[in-house]
């Protein structure tokens, strides 16, 4: 592959680079260390546009394997892709009432088009749902046209205040997924089969475990019946919302009129569902992995698994053309798409200022490959997890790449599991969770008696919400670490982003 | 696969489907043919905000296999995807003087965000060249960042109001490169390059020949110092362009001050190039090669090129479920992709409503399978390109299909090509050239003096427009069709999408 031009380090730059191009580590600040991972492996841009970002390549082309692997997993579940249009009339969103108060302060409003003022404003979309429903409207007749199964990729614009690369944004890509049916049950069982694919997505390709569950009434999506959600741990033990399900009910197809025939001739509203997954994933994947060297990007997510960096002195011509020559030889042979495997063959930088790189910039595997590894006809591993180096035959090198790849997948995965469940505790008594959570932060399993008031309380007193009533912690009678009336189970208490 | 729920005709639709579903003839009222085939093969909606269309999952199938096979194609260019937001700050435009007083009267313009009044409008892009140059300055130090070889895949909006679905709408989805370079050489290499890419895009893959060449003055992109064109003909002889790739010079890089230190240590402007293709071009795809019946997608773009139509009596279960069986097993052969090949194994329906319904959507090869077939070991392949119908046995099917493919790809351009040529003239009087092309249409090779206005009293005259300046044409001296003067070569009119 061509090298990325324009993210390249010249070298003049080069010679500063231990005090210029050391990321922040993590324990002095948390925040700083997650942009400077984001700078310096190049993966987004603040833009002139308050509240935008710009996805560089590098950026990009995660989201470009996160797509891919999500719209397959999309299409083996039923579902077709479609588009729809960006701008909604205003008028919309006031069909459903929870939908407006949600959405309405966030838009970006279309006041003028073609040189004059528009009678009725559009909307930017916030989300898409009041636009597919007018569209269901026209499509739906007969029971035989349901159900509806139709995801979109696009861009969507929800104005924020406060921003942070990836994780909000004003504008941000992401897809949307609009199905509706004939049943309650069947609405309900695509809204919880949806979750299931983000979380299997999640934990096979992102390598982040997540806990799934159902969230309270005020963190629902607003016009849901019910969300349910995907809950990720993030390095500083805050959680991350990853993706949501949402079961809408009738409630969109009350507010556009949405009917179908049914089998006994009678007319009825359709069920929906939508589900969403956006950017936001590429700022959970950095905060799940990476370190103070930068960014580690999993295999199964990296565009370019492995870097190969040939080594030789300059003066030595011969010397040099032989390694190069091996380089591009290996590089061929490891080549699985157009492009996936680079040889860092830039002159004028040290092997070592090469590496540093192409770890700050997250490639699972770097071959370093040398006049004496020629002769011995074996090359140098480095791995990004930092596991320990190993020399590998050239001979059936491939095949020990790809385990090395697995491996480090199924390492990382493993390692975030642990972290979570080392950070995740029960308590039952609320100054000691207060206390607890000031100092060790983490996911919190307290008892709650359902009402608002106490969800509220909380939130108040230590910042923490209630990431979801989880599917993995069973029943259990307690009282409300806050109130202390029954409950009858627990649910997920932490801080989040 | 499942079939596409809410695009099927429902058994009571069915029973008047002479009537109210057969395709306006072209020779009938060509427009209105169009819409049909858009409509019957349920690529496309009209949307609720005018102008705009919604681009339904059969549509949006065709687009995903152009981006597929187009993405590769950059990528193995050297170039990278990346995505920068989509408002834009109305000042930006105004930096290169002819591209504000380009797109300015077509902007959809933002006036209030987050519940405010902005300070400065925002436009949503109508092309990108703004904000990709503003951060081009950002990451553009020295030679060694050059090129910088980006592409964008993106949504852009343009007020129309004469629109027409696919063809010209107010939103449309396309790519975008944007690339500068060091010197000037490289930039209109690029250029040239990205063309070619264009051009063998559409003649391998949608079957599609096009001329290129450069557009005249008039017709240039706003701010480009050259524009190269592909250029296509339709079935009613009308030229459509089908994808435009600029020579921009310095003109944005110094609107935006984007320079580079060259080695020698001087500061120099780049030179840039941007290059697109949208979703047009399924309007052209469309008006090439659909005919009477409907929809003819060509089998490289086709998601789903085979449907397999099982043929059995009702009432006898026990054959039913053999056909059904023989049915699904040769799906399985046959699939390549999951989800590929489509099994219409829906009740209630004739199968000759079924073969109408496919023919109309454009699917490339039917097979037909009865129980005479299975006895046989063989069966009915019917092909949508108008061949003759034949048996072929079940043994090696699948490759047979697969030559079969290969060669309705290859006949359909071999058609196109040919109808090119039989409706491509030379003139050298201007009354003759007048009246064949208002009754005959067609391209038409005429001297041109070059002058401006020549070309403007010509098109008012004759609708006729330059649709490019061709390579495909050699310089020959001759005099001007309409005003007399010396011509050193003839060039391309026609009358256009």
């Amino acid at each position: 592959m061509q090298l990325a031009k324009g993210n390249t380090l010249s070298k003049k730059q080069g010679k500063g680079r231990n005090k210029e191009l050391a990321v922040t580590p993590r324990a002095e600040d948390y925040s700083k260390w997650y942009i400077d991972v984001i700078m310096k492996a190049e993966l987004a841009d603040y833009s002139p546009v308050k509240g935008c970002m710009v996805i560089r390549p590098n950026g990009y082309a995660i989201w470009e394997k996160m797509k891919a692997a999500l719209d397959r997993m999309f299409k083996e579940t039923g579902h077709r892709n479609a588009y729809f249009p960006l701008l909604i009339p205003q008028s919309f969103l006031t069909k459903e009432a929870e939908h407006v108060e949600g959405f309405a302060p966030q838009c970006a409003v279309v006041t003028h088009g073609g040189g004059s003022k528009l009678e009725e404003p559009l909307v930017v979309r916030p989300t898409s749902e009041t636009m597919i429903y007018e569209m269901y409207k026209k499509w739906v007749r007969s029971y035989r046209d349901l159900p509806i199964l139709i995801n979109q990729w696009a861009n969507v614009y929800r104005w924020e205040m406060r921003t942070r690369l990836f994780l909000r944004t004003s504008e941000f890509l992401w897809q949307e997924g609009h199905t509706v049916h004939a049943a309650e049950n069947e609405a309900l069982e695509e809204t919880l089969k949806m979750l299931q694919v983000y979380k299997t997505f999640s934990e096979e390709f992102m390598a982040v475990p997540v806990i799934t569950g159902v969230k309270t009434p005020s963190e629902r999506f607003p016009g849901a019946v019910d969300t349910y959600c995907i809950e990720a741990m993030m390095q500083d033990k805050k959680a991350l919302q990853a993706g949501t399900s949402h079961m809408l009910g009738q409630n969109f197809a009350k507010g556009f009129d949405v009917k179908y025939q049914a089998e006994d001739g009678e007319w009825k509203y359709v069920w929906g569902t939508s589900w969403g997954v956006s950017t936001r994933l590429i700022g959970a994947l950095i905060m799940a992995h990476s370190d103070d060297k930068g960014l580690v990007i999993p295999p199964r997510l990296a565009a370019n698994p492995v870097v190969i960096i040939p080594i030789y002195k300059k003066k030595d011509e011969e010397l040099k053309t032989k390694v190069l020559d091996a380089a591009y030889k290996l590089r061929d042979e490891l080549t699985k798409e157009p492009g996936d495997i680079i040889v860092d063959d830039r002159e004028g930088m040290s092997p070592g200022f090469k590496y540093s790189e192409w770890e700050q910039k997250g490639i699972p595997v770097r071959i370093e490959l040398g006049p004496r590894d020629l002769e011995k006809s074996s090359v140098m591993v480095a791995r990004r997890d930092g596991k320990p180096k190993e020399i590998l035959p050239m001979e059936g090198l491939s095949k020990a790449i790809d385990l090395i790849l697995e491996d480090i997948q199924k390492g990382l995965f493993e390692k975030a599991l642990a972290f979570r469940a080392e950070n995740t505790h029960k308590a039952d008594d609320y100054s000691e969770f207060k206390e607890k959570l000031e100092t060790d932060g983490g996911f919190w399993h307290l008892h709650w008696c359902e009402s608002d008031d106490c969800e509220k309380q909380i939130q108040e007193e230590t910042k923490a919400t209630i990431r979801c009533i989880a599917d993995h912690i069973e029943d259990s009678d307690g009282c409300c670490i806050k109130c202390g009336k029954p409950s009858k189970r627990r649910v997920v208490f932490a801080k989040s982003y």
